[in-house]
């Protein structure tokens, strides 16, 4: 790596644009022009063998006719004049050297060869060279424009790009927004420099904050992992090209499930680089990362004008692990000692289209909850005049703008202007935010309750069992004994295996406190199991009540475990819940929900919408299993639903599906009390 | 639902402003002079009890001044005030009223008495009442802005918000990109008006073609789910309040896998809503139902001047199962025999920047690849002068134009404003024609082929296993058996039970085949087993070379199934997965990768990494299984990887994992033939 070459593309001294033209609308005018505006402070030669003087600029017939060599050439003449041209660059001791041109690997195997002579040229010369094929680069803090449109304004995200139009068209955004870069790399075809060689001097780089790329395809596997693993900036990386197209065959699990795109998720998960899926999450979290203050926290105070906006944001963040915390009793007295009556304190704190006139009531809100909340979400959900006077440049603010129509398209230049970026949407904002926890863990999920809720009772498993028969719904009958020697009794006159579970109002979920056997062959092992039960239940849950143990004939073996349930919607009353059993549902969440519906067609619609639905339909080798049984189930239960409105929840799980017919092993059904 | 009565909120011959004002700035003023300046061709009657006269119109002190009674009444007086006013128009005989002031429901309980008083006197007067506390109707189409900015243009999008700035601000992306609304409704507080009753009217309205809302909770769910089921326009909802912010703790399955937000998910699926996930969505989704085609089917050819653009394009058409097939041979005869030399014809048919002086040539190209694709994406990728010149009104074509700066902002308008829509993303634009498919079941995904393709070779499963654990690997051992004496000589030497499985190097998925008997627990099944297993073959595989049968002991019982293999990837060399084995990696894909890697957290964080880690981790009363063997088979795998770099593929699969120890089942090693 010749980082002080590659400093020569950056930040050269002097600069020779080969191929410069007196014609305006050709690049290689319009590129002089880019460097003379620009304010480039070193020497510019233009080159041209027929012109006198370009832009008021004495003209060269040749690099080697330049009163010294320049240190970095911009190259602008069709593709098989440019070897020459470069090799004349070598020879004058140029050392570096970005070529514009096209025509080169892109364009056919001519063109491939052409650009193997400059890589040969390149090596030979120690010249380092960006290209060809590309749109150069522009370094605002140098004031270099070595490629178009002028962009002069100097921001913290380096854009390198792939490709000129993705790189052109996050240039444009950046410039709109008036955020503007710290650099422009446009590497095109990549004969000599590429993302490894830009990330590891970008990364050196002293006005460079964040580094966003546009990744095709990387040149130097090895060296672009070196430049990950050494980088200590964020990366924000779109890598395209991820789908299957073009996909071998795979002869092996392994290979079938990388596809061509696992290894990129395996290589940015393992460098922590914020791998963007779209165009707009390389700006936003670029953006984010760059001009957002790294919040010390997950809580956030969403103050609004718009109640909706605040929504929207309040969901993204739930959803990505952020906290909405109320303010305090205490800073709920503040605010309302100097909100209008009629603006609402929570969180969010709903300020109303008030703020249209009064704008400083964000301020005074931000003040005063500063010391509870680690990042205030401001959503100026109007048009707001003299929002951008009250923002704070390098607060723990994550600003939002929208319909805000005119006002909105004044103020947002003027908020960004101080180095505070704006997000159009609620939902892109806490994106972006989140950023900064992306390789964090999540905050643990809620913990199951033990016992039921106030309201809310447990019927009885045998009672359960018989409503279910009635509803024509086959389940294991679950009598209750109430000591030993009848638990027994009870299973000699089933059969053996049988399984024994505790009965208790306050132990919906029976296996977590050791309140299950299976598989008693004997009447030695129910007596057994009795005991241990009883024993068991009685050290890990002290209080519930104990009515006893139930005992049921154990279900065939072959069946695949299935649950089905129903929960009392407080608006649309009893929706239906189909999934696979077991771990599917309580991890995998591979479930399905519906409204009661006369239309069987409803219910296979439901059960064929799990992912693990080929288990069902006969995966591995297996027999398809009995759909039509599961769904005179789901009927069943939807029937059980309406003729008892006061049940809130029931859970029919598991339920074993066979090759032929269902049955129902265990059943809770949650009452509400009246 | 009177819909006559609704009639007079959108399509009024008359309308009177309660509180209009001569005060620019004002509500009152302002929406008055929207009223004039929108070009209501009816009576308009300002309501002011201090003018004489407002904007050039008689005003009129009460609303009984009036010379007949308005149609409609537009209400912006005090929150206070307002009942008295209702009161006096359900006695004029006006028989719909906007109420824009706010103060009402949503400022606490004085307010929602308030609002109750609205309800009562729209029911007893047969009064339709919009809001309170709402931006108004705008009805392009009978000229009628009731509402604020004045928006004139008419457009095919009904937009529907409970949230005024959600409103506004797709008002104010429909406006800015000049395609306008068919209607603009702005709910407010629904004291009567509410979302049933809207969508049920705007699905008889002549001129919206699809009805976008955002819908923060539903009022009446029956009347709802019935303007859901009538509904023969498409409908776009953007339902917020998604998380589980506030949820209850849940005592069953079925209530905490619902959350808030389930029963949504299954009105929507039922009714065929497009449900959207975020702001941009909701705009997109809306703008492609209602402005692109229907495409006939999947197949798209994308042309643009942007390589990168269109792989964008491409990875999201392939996630969404669009096809991008390459254009047929006469095809692409045909776009060589016009297209300059260094266009690639492929897809993407790649223009280059050429087209910058030249836009025809997407024209030329889209009309001789019409009849092979279904949908031609349009990308213009460029500053290219003239792009709305080529696109035509109602062709099934799907434009995007990014990077092109000034000129982007010049022509996306020209080409907006005849109807075709255009995204400022290749993604957005994808997403949004997906909308035509999302309730089409996807085609079917890639079979797996059955044989290993040419230049891989399948070791034998002996050898293999006896590579692993020279690897420290514990390996099932899997002699070979040429006849049924030799499987019985070799079970009887394991002791039983043992395994048969068929040994072909043309078979990778020995059980596909039927060539697996599990368990065998005595000689005589053995015997059987053998004989069946390759009679079994011979029927499915006829082809097949077949080695004989391997026998291995049974692995001892209670193991978790996992799956770990390896893969060559040609730039970044032997990647490592680890999985769950069986049906989680098959149908669920949850399954980590990793570079090799020569600390052991690498590997740890990977098993950490997937989905269902509880299940080693110790759920459901399970002891907890033992990870470090697992990193340690890992460790094993990535040394056999690097000593044998002609591996290109490597399956153990099942690994069994026990509470102590591992123990490898199969094991597939494909190897590169030199």
């Amino acid at each position: 790596m010749e980082a002080n070459r590659l400093e020569a593309i950056f930040k050269p001294q002097s600069v020779a644009v080969i191929g410069a033209s007196t014609v305006p609308g050709k690049l290689g005018h319009d590129i002089l022009a880019n460097l003379i505006r620009a304010g480039f402070e070193g020497l510019i030669y233009p080159v041209n063998p027929k012109a006198e003087e370009i832009l008021a600029l004495p003209a060269f017939k040749q690099i080697s006719d330049t009163p010294s060599p320049p240190e970095l050439a911009v190259i602008v003449i069709p593709a098989k004049a440019v070897p020459n041209a470069l090799e004349q660059c070598g020879q004058a001791g140029v050392k570096a050297a970005i070529v514009i041109t096209g025509g080169f690997a892109e364009a056919g195997s001519e063109g491939e060869q052409l650009q193997q002579q400059l890589t040969d040229i390149a090596r030979r010369y120690g010249l380092r060279v960006l290209g060809p094929n590309c749109q150069g680069v522009n370094h605002p803090y140098h004031q270099l424009c070595a490629s178009w449109p002028l962009l002069t304004t100097k921001g913290r995200i380096a854009l390198v790009s792939q490709s000129g139009t993705v790189g052109a068209a996050l240039m444009d955004w950046a410039n709109q927004e008036k955020l503007g870069v710290s650099t422009f790399v446009s590497l095109g075809n990549r004969a000599d420099v590429d993302e490894a060689d830009v990330i590891q001097y970008l990364n050196q780089d002293d006005h460079t904050q964040v580094i966003a790329l546009y990744v095709e395809g990387v040149k130097r596997p090895v060296y672009f992992l070196d430049a990950l693993a050494e980088a200590t900036k964020p990366l924000v990386i779109l890598k395209a090209g991820r789908t299957e197209k073009g996909r071998q065959a795979a002869e092996s699990h392994t290979k079938s499930l990388a596809g061509v795109d696992a290894v990129y998720d395996a290589i940015f998960r393992k460098y922590r680089v914020h791998r963007a899926d779209s165009l707009e999450e390389l700006y936003d979290y670029a953006k984010g990362l760059a001009y957002l203050p790294k919040p010390k926290g997950r809580r956030l105070l969403n103050i609004s004008s718009s109640g909706g906006a605040a929504i929207l944001a309040i969901d993204q963040a739930e959803k990505l692990g952020f906290t909405v915390p109320e303010p305090s009793p205490a800073l709920k007295d503040q605010l309302a000692s100097f909100l209008p009556a009629h603006c609402m304190i929570g969180n969010p704190v709903d300020l109303t289209g008030d703020v249209i006139s009064d704008a400083e009531l964000y301020k005074k809100v931000i003040d005063a909850a500063q010391a509870e909340y680690d990042t205030m979400v401001i959503i100026f959900g109007d048009p707001i005049p003299r929002a951008s006077q009250i923002v704070t440049p390098g607060a723990a603010e994550l600003v939002v703008f929208l319909g805000g129509a005119d006002i909105e398209r004044q103020e947002v230049p003027l908020i960004q202007g101080q180095g505070i970026p704006v997000f159009p949407t609620p939902e892109r904002g806490v994106k972006a935010l989140h950023q900064f926890f992306r390789f964090e863990s999540a905050p643990p999920a809620m913990p199951a309750p033990t016992l039921p809720p106030a309201g809310l009772q447990l019927l009885p498993a045998s009672e359960a069992a018989q409503l279910l028969a009635r509803y024509g719904i086959p389940a294991a009958a679950a009598p209750l004994a109430t000591s030993a020697e009848e638990a027994v009794q009870v299973a000699e006159s089933f059969g053996f295996p049988v399984a024994l579970k505790i009965a208790s109002p306050d132990l919906p979920h029976k296996s977590d406190v050791g309140g299950v056997r299976l598989n008693l062959g004997n009447a030695e092992e129910v007596n057994y199991a009795y005991q241990d039960i009883l024993a068991t239940v009685h050290l890990n849950a002290r209080k519930a009540q104990i009515d006893g143990v139930t005992v049921s004939p154990m279900a065939k073996p072959g069946g695949l475990e299935v649950i089905i349930g129903m929960n009392c919607d407080p608006q649309y009353g009893p929706i239906l819940m189909f999934g696979l059993g077991g771990i599917f549902t309580e991890i995998y969440r591979d479930v399905q929900f519906s409204l009661l519906s006369n239309q069987e067609e409803d219910y296979r619609q439901m059960i064929r919408g799990i992912t693990g639905y080929p288990l069902l339909a006969g995966a591995r080798g297996q027999r398809p299993k009995d759909e039509e049984a599961l769904i005179q189930v789901l009927k069943g239960v939807a029937r059980l639903a309406q003729s008892h409105p006061e049940f809130d929840q029931i859970d029919l799980n598991p339920v074993l599906v066979y090759e032929r017919g269902v049955f129902v092993v265990d059943v809770r059904i949650f009452s509400c009390i009246k």
